[in-house]
């Protein structure tokens, strides 16, 4: 079966500094039309950062999309052009002022399919420098938690952590340590 | 420390049939001011379906967005003021034709919390009654494919299943099922 839906036409209706927001028009498989709200986003990197005892560097957070604090592993927004894997390495270095000689990709996640191109790119790694100041923007304002990994595994599992690249990352480095790759 | 962003003020942009896109004026924790650019939502819901065989039941879809067609778990979003759990088996219902006498929730999700406030909640079950006809939208097309359990995890990890709320859903039914808890 055919699923592709074909661009016909664009309408931008905001341009701003993190949500970009059009409405298209688009040929539907049956020759039909339809629109589609579309938010483009230049997508994210984030890192399960470990230390050698198997513990956790996690961000604490006002989202105020949720109203509530969150806890997160370090993540940012890719700067124009930029390089995911550059981008998680900074945003790590900022929140949480550590380092690693070694990561290991744990993929991608496309964190909300059915309106938005977000993507966001996950690794996971051991800290090997774990001294160093957050460098955080102006408005900017977290604070670093340390958490066993088991524990947090157990807290995704219990639904006590929300945020999904977050899930996701645990989980995947739960599987990981627990095989002896990580 | 107080990181708490308080709402001062609130433009709308626009009001579609899935995203409502607002800016609103914010009072920062340092006595500062900044706009949040936020997408309301009014959140999904979904479920991993799994047959006696440890089947999932998955359904490929063409996902606008990004130009691809990716494979996710059925899911939908939530009609005004309607409960999450009956969105689920409806959708369960429509997309797959199946229902079930069980379920076991998976919590929630929040996909993408810089700038969105949706959530999604996530359910498993075995399928009690696998037959059934798809009840799609006029302008839905999607198939429904089954998967080993085992091998949708494992697709997970390699990074060949990159839907958010799939991969979360899978990677806790793996958990649920090991440890004979589904």
């Amino acid at each position: 079966m055919d699923m592709k839906e074909t661009f016909l036409r664009r309408t931008q209706i905001f341009d701003g500094h993190v949500v970009h927001l059009f409405v298209d028009d688009v040929r539907l498989p049956n020759g039909g039309t339809a629109q589609r709200e579309i938010v483009t986003h230049a997508g994210g990197a984030c890192v399960a950062a470990l230390t050698a005892r198997n513990e956790l560097l996690l961000v604490r957070q006002f989202r105020y999309a949720f109203g509530e604090e969150l806890l997160e592993i370090p993540a940012g927004k890719l700067e124009r052009g930029e390089d995911p894997f550059e981008a998680m390495k900074r945003e790590q270095r900022e929140e949480t002022g550590t380092r690693s000689d070694r990561y290991v990709s744990l993929g991608v996640t496309y964190p909300t399919v059915g309106y938005d191109d977000e993507k966001i790119y996950i690794w996971a790694c051991r800290v090997t420098e774990p001294a160093g100041d957050q460098d955080l923007d102006p408005d900017e304002f977290l604070e670093v938690e340390k958490l066993d990994l088991w524990e947090a595994e157990r807290m995704v599992m219990a639904d006590q952590i929300r945020d999904g690249k977050t899930q996701i990352a645990i989980l995947k480095t739960a599987a990981l340590v627990r095989a002896g790759q990580l």
